[in-house]
This record gives C-alpha cells, structure tokens and sequence, in this order.
C-alpha cells in the first residue's frame, strides 16, 4: 500500500517539554524580579476537553490546546497543569475517571504513569486544585495565580483562563503570563525544531507521493487521501495541522480552499495545475508545505511564467532571510520580485517600483508572505502587545510585522494568483490599469495561482529551510517521471547555513 | 496505491432530502390535525457552525448537525431552514458571506445556486428569516414556530433550538418537532437505505483490504490508515462515522479503543487477535462495522472458540429479526447463544438459563447488542418518551429496548470480552463463582475480546445483512491469505429476505 518510505516515527523525547517549563519560569521569573514582584505564587493552565458533536454523543477525536500542550505534552483530555514559581514544581491534575472507563475506554492510569511520562514533580486529581495549591503555597497572603488571558492576533479570538472549583479562594493575574508563555512559543528549542523537522520530511516525502501519482481525471481529494495516508501510515501522523487544499484549476486561486463549502471534490483534467497545500502533525508539532505542479507533468511556457516567478521570490527570500531582517521587507521584496518576473514575461507594464507603490503585487498576492509555526500553524506571537497591523492592501494580511529572531520558524510562500475578483477592479481603476497588458493576461484568466511553500527556520547568521520537495521545474518534472527524489531521511535539527 | 476498487462514489439524489422533509411534513400535519391545532406556522432548525479550536484561527473540518443534515442536506455551515406547514414550502437561509470571502474561500454562490443544489422553494439570507416568516405567514395570531428541542439517549444532551434576531416577536413550540422528526429518522426511506448501502460497501471492501495487509509487526494505527485510505481514496468519504478502533491483543476488550488516550498506537505480534470498528460516512449517512480475526491469519482453536461463540450468536439474532421483535429479547438470545458455546467449550459450567438469570452474559458482553444507525453512529430514537431503560447489568447498556419496525436499520453486534473488571469479581461472588471454570478461563487472561457487528435493515417480513465482509472462519483465512472475495458491487437498496 503506498511507496514505502524510508521515514518512521522517532520517539519525542518528554524533555522537550521539560525545557519549554523551565524556559517558561526561568523568563516569568525574570519578568516578576524586573516588576518587583515576589516570586511566589502559580501559573495555571487549563488542557483541553473532547467535545461531542451536537447533541449526540459522537465525540469528536481530540487534539490538545495549544498552550497546554507546548509545557505539558499531554494528550488526554480533561487535565490541569500548574507550575510553582518558587519551587519550580510542576504539578499535573488528571481526572478522576469513573471505574466503568476501564470497560469502555481503557485502563485507568495511575499517577505514577502520569508522573513517569510528563516527567512532572507531583500529580493529582483535577477535583483537588484548590487544595492542593493552598498546601503548596509558601509565600505571604492569598496565593496568587497567573492565568492564561490574551488575544490570538490570527483569530481575534482569546484564550481562556483556567476554571476550577475553589478559585474564587484564590488572587489571580490575568495579564502577564499570556505574552511571556507566547513569546517563549516563538522561539523554537532544538527539540521543538527537531519535531517539526520530522514532520516536515514526512510531509515532504508525501508530497512527493502524491506528485507522482497525479494523473488527469483523478479528483482532488484523491490527492489528500495520498497525502493523509502516506503521512499516517509511514510518519505516524494522525492530524494533520490543518485542513489539506487540493486545489486545481481556477480553484488554486482561492487560498483557503479545501473546506467543508469547498471540499476538493473537482475532477482535474489535462492542463490544470494542482496547488496543495498540506501538511502532517506530529507530537503536537506541525509543518506547512505546499508544491504547486501541472497535473500531467510538463510545465507549459505560461506556467513555467507564473511558477518561476513565484520560486524566484521563494529563493530570494530564503537567501537573504537571517535575524534582524524585517518580515514586512521580506514580503515586499517577494512582491517585487513577482512583479519583475510578470513584466519581464510581458504581462505588466512600467515601472516596478511605482507597482509596489500602488499596491499592485497585492493583486497577486493577498495574502502575507509568511507565518510563525509550530505547535498551531498560526503559531501566535506574530504581533508584539501594541504593535499596529499595516494597513495597506497585502501588507495588512501579514500575520507578523517583526523583525526575524534566531530560533524562529516562519512559513516562507509566495503566490500569484489570478483573481477576478482583485484583478478586475485593478485593470479597470483608472489610477492602476496602465500597469496591466490586458492582452496577455485575459489568457490567465481561469489559470487560478502558484504557491511554493516552505517551512524555514532562523538561525544565528542565517535560515535553513526544512522543507524538501523538488522545486525546480527540472525536478518537479523528472520526479513526476518516475526518478527518485534525494531525500535526506535523517531528522536531526537542521545546522546553520542559507539555502 | 492500495488495491484497485469495483466501487466509486455514486450521486446521491437531493430528492432523498426533499423526501424526507415530506415525511416530516406529513407527520407533522397529522399530529396537529389529532391535537385539533391549526396547520399554521414553520418548523425551523438551524444548521451547524465551523468551529474553531480553542482561541486560534485552526478551523474543524465542519460536518452538518445531523437533523438539519437529515432534511436539507447541506453541506456549508452558517445556515438555518425552514417548512411552512401551511404551503410545504421550505426555505433556506444562507450567511451573507464578506466580499473577501471570494479570495480566501471560494465563490460566493447565488441564491439561485443553493435553491437548484439543495432542492428549496426558496432561499433567503439569516439576517433576514424574522422579516421572511412574517410575510410568508398566513395564518392568524403570531406566527408559531416549531422548534427543536429534545433529549438525545445516548448522551442525555438536548438538542439546541434554533435562535436568530428577531424570534422574540414570534410563538415558538418547544414540544412537538423533536419526537416527530425523530421518528422520521428511525424508519428509512430506500433512497436512505441506498445511501447506507454504499457506505456498508465501501467500508466492507475497506476491512477485506485491511485483513489482507494486517501482518505481525505493524502498528494498529497504521490498519486505521488503509481503511481510512480506501474509503477516500475510492469511495469519496471524506468522514468517518465515528473514530476508528483498531485494537489488537488485549486491547480489544476495550470496548472503545482508538480515542486520543488510548490512540491505536499499539504494535502487534504474532498470535493476537485484532478488533477492527470502522465505518466510513458518504454523504452524511453511515455504516458501522466490526471484523475481528488473527493478525497472523490463522485462528488458534482458542481463538476459534471464542469466534464462533460470537459468530453464532451474530447468525441466529439476524436469522430470527423481523417487525415486531423485541430488541431485548434478541439481546438476551445473544448471550445465551454466547454462554452455550463457552460453556460447550468448557469455560463455564452449569445451567445457561441460571447464567442468563445471574446476568453473567453482561460479565462477556457489557455493552448493548445493538443501536439504530443512520446520519449519526447511536441514530436517535432508542427510547420513545417515557420509555424505561432496563436495570440489569448489560441490559442497562441497551440503546433501544424497542421492537423493531421496518425500515429500521440497526447494527447487530455481539461481543465476548475477557475483561479483568467484569471477570475478576464475578469469579470472586459467592453467587456467581460456580459458573466459572477458572482453570480454563485463566487462559483467557490478556485474550482481548471477539466482536462480529453488521448493520441489518429490518424488512416487511425479516431482515437484510448490508454488510459484506467475510465471517466463517475459513472465508477469513481464505482472504488473508490472498484469496478474492466476492463483494456485490451495485448498490440498490436492499431487497427484503433473511440471511
């Protein structure tokens, strides 16, 4: 079933979350001395809880909050998990589960098996919070607890504190763990980053997979069903860390496609191009890939265009990414490099500097050049508490504005798309359609778009990109031939050095 | 990529909707002619809401609530319908989608589009159903909606009634919906059972799959993959019914295996048995099936046993349902059936009719023989209002106490488990300890547990087995080791004869 892979599931080592706790307290700590405050108290997290669908008892299959899951590494549902500041302690708080979840949902584990597998100090149940915590206590007062509370600049959405019986016997602060604990997220730890490298060279690997087994007339969710199998049957993967987009066609053009009310469901044809963007989880961490190829294998001279245009932009990023570069910078210079690429090929006309100026690379691509990843594929941090959203067309869809740290790892993909929606009102605005040769691009109309997607990662004095798909057209079009693909299958942290 | 398929997706008519909604109507209107109510006012569900993952933008792959599923068939999130009881017309209302939705998710379809696709009268926005049932309203008074609210059985949750702007200024009904349209649910139409067939199809062609590549080694995660795989790849079901269990060795006492604390991620040897619950979902409808076998392909006589112990029992409850069987009574001739052959194969002793008495078949079969399956896995309707749920162990379990009725499509699945919890304190009961032939049931000890389960519609005068997968021992071993088996591959509705 399936091309046999050279992959398999590395063990995750509990340390990794081990780190991201002491790496968390070692910064609340400091934060607490610089603020004056005492060292006592706790920080309280809430884990997530299986949630059923509707009013029926179909429970939908769990995935750990994001949080909770990057200081814990739990993947059962219904926990709590507090860290002492004092002591450093980490205390888990299970569920007390009813004896007949032995019969219908497995052994009930002891708290030694809790204790043994988060490498935590203590363990108890969720029923004794308030107890347990008041007894721990060692400091002045009414213990004081520091709750997560803070806003998820992508959804707009915030997170929720912590709930238990008993909390109301208890001070809490609801302001500073949120951008302290997020910014440790921010910055990836080499374990993280070997985690995400392993979900990158499976993904990677499935991409490939699914490149080589796309023929005409097949339908797109075929090609998730390659992808999802591949990475669960071979990488262990049973989420992945979004819904797949098997885009082709003028479908590529829509960037989220894939969902529910847009389900892959087209039958692709001779001529198309897929755009898939997809990729696999592992232990919580995820990766974020998408290839973009002609179904039948062999690039035309308009798609070979618009595809080149878009992985100059791709390399020109990774080339000149290190710390310190800012993100806004980075999605300009995609732009231009965009831009440059469709006058050269005859579809734009003038001035490329007076196109950034006018916003025209926003035309081809909406969306930002780029996202924090890792436990979330919005992985949160992209805007720093205070800093303002650009506003300009494009610009204003980034989900970061920073300047690039060392330990970062940020999605790099450019796209070019062909929109109706965008390009229309910019060929007819009097201000912008001396930009387009309108001649040439009716023929893209219906064409849809190219994403090259990669994950790449911040190092001292440059980035590594951890994605390993072919991305030369040469290469895209010898794979989808038949010829192997060097993939290097060793899944240690990426070292040093630009691509 | 996996074994070619006889199968592919077929088109399911939106008249099976239309025809649903007809029933409901007609029910509805002979309800209110008996209570001498008017034939006034709308009936009005809302649909179900992507949700998103805690506080990040990750969006759940959205599947419709499954009443609203049930009569309008909708796959998009975000809208509400309605019946004018008076006219019979139904009325959809779709979200009024931002322009920008067009870039990020895809075409913003017209009215007209969602009125052709999902069969309506006619199709309005949600911010507009107050304004919409007003004018449409004929009757006197307010206008009365009847809304859905109700308990469902299996997870003692009650279902949500619709709310929207505006539904102060009406009467609204809380009583009447819910028992009626669930009702409609129980008894399926040949178009339904169409659907369910092709589910029971693609999921049984996926299990003789998956029994053909199950070898000693491999990790029970990776047989979910292939059955996930095949039922996508060639059947186009993009869901499953419910989270797949893969439980092999002792763990297939686990009567649900496979959720996020106890994820299928075993590696299995030579000698176990493996317990293999999955069932894919086309088009909303499902199917829910068990296949247990050696994952060596070669039953043990032990192994054998306790097989056809299960098997036997399968055979004669499906040899004797027709309309007007209590469904307790068929549970209690499983495990009679079950006690016998244990007791034939010299596990227990004494007479079956003081066992039966005792409950010690709710020691080897804690759970319920079976459930009403249709959109959701425990299909609503188990217990008519006031119903009482039995009291004795096993019994207890049961999710219908009800006899059947044609058109009822309800899965028949016996198990015999050897489950410490249950086993040990029965063994240990003055009452009960004489049954129990400890010297041999010890080997049993970490056996896991048998269970066959097919999904059977009950005809005028009997009843069909959807199910196709192989049950003899002998079929088993044939496939496993490489022999064809022959799955009928149409999928018309089901013609009524005992099997």
């Amino acid at each position: 079933m399936g091309s046999p892979s050279s992959l398999s599931p590395p063990e995750v080592p509990m340390q990794l979350h081990v780190v991201n706790r002491k790496k968390l307290l070692g910064s609340f700590r400091d934060h607490l001395a610089i603020s004056s405050r005492n060292l006592h108290g706790f920080i309280v997290l809430q884990g997530g809880e299986e949630q059923t669908r509707h009013c029926t008892d179909h429970i939908e299959l769990f995935r750990q909050e994001s949080y909770f899951a990057y200081l814990f590494g739990v993947q059962e549902p219904g926990f709590y998990g507090a860290i002492d500041i004092a002591s450093g302690d980490s205390i888990l708080f299970a569920p007390r589960l009813p004896a007949d979840y032995a019969v219908w949902l497995g052994e009930i584990k002891p708290w030694s098996y809790f204790k043994e597998r988060y490498m935590v100090s203590s363990v108890y149940y969720t029923d004794e919070i308030a107890k347990v915590l008041h007894q721990q206590y060692q400091g002045p007062g009414k213990p004081l607890l520091y709750l997560l509370h803070g806003l998820n600049t992508d959804s707009n959405n915030f997170s929720k504190p912590a709930d238990f019986e008993g909390i109301g016997n208890f001070e809490t602060d609801l302001n500073a763990l949120h951008p302290i604990l997020t910014e440790c997220r921010v910055l990836k730890s080499a374990l993280e980053l070997a985690v995400i490298q392993f979900a990158n060279d499976i993904s990677s690997e499935a991409h490939v997979e699914v490149m080589r087994k796309t023929k005409a007339g097949m339908k797109e969710y075929q090609l998730e069903s390659l992808f999802l199998h591949h990475t669960y049957m071979y990488g262990g993967c049973r989420h992945c860390l979004y819904t797949c987009i098997c885009a082709t066609g003028s479908n590529s053009s829509v960037l989220h496609y894939g969902h529910a009310a847009a389900p892959n469901d087209r039958i692709f044809e001779d001529g198309d191009m897929a755009l898939l963007d997809m990729g696999a989880e592992y232990n919580f961490y995820g990766s974020d890939i998408t290839c973009s190829f002609p179904v039948n294998g062999k690039f035309t001279d308009d798609q070979a265009l618009v595809y080149n245009a878009v992985l100059h932009a791709h390399d020109v990023v990774i080339s000149i990414m290190r710390p310190g570069v800012s993100w806004v910078d980075m999605h300009i210079l995609a732009e231009r490099t965009i831009l440059e690429s469709l006058k050269k090929g005859n579809l734009l006309l003038g001035d490329v500097d007076a196109m950034v100026q006018e916003r025209i690379g926003a035309v081809f691509i909406p969306h930002g050049l780029g996202h924090l990843l890792g436990i979330d594929t919005h992985d949160p941090g992209g805007y720093l508490k205070g800093a303002e959203r650009p506003k300009e067309p494009g610009l204003k869809s980034l989900r970061t504005s920073r300047e690039l740290l060392e330990g970062m790892v940020i999605t790099v993909e450019p796209g070019c798309y062909f929109i109706d929606a965008l390009l229309l009102p910019a060929m007819e605005n009097a201000q912008t359609s001396k930009f387009f040769n309108r001649n040439e691009i009716s023929r893209f109309r219906g064409f849809g778009g190219v994403r090259i997607e990669s994950d790449v990662y911040v190092s001292c004095d440059g980035c590594v990109n951890m994605t390993k798909c072919p991305r030369a057209i040469k290469d895209i079009e010898a794979v989808m031939a038949g010829a192997p693909w060097p993939i290097n299958t060793t899944t240690t942290p990426p070292t040093s050095s630009n691509t």
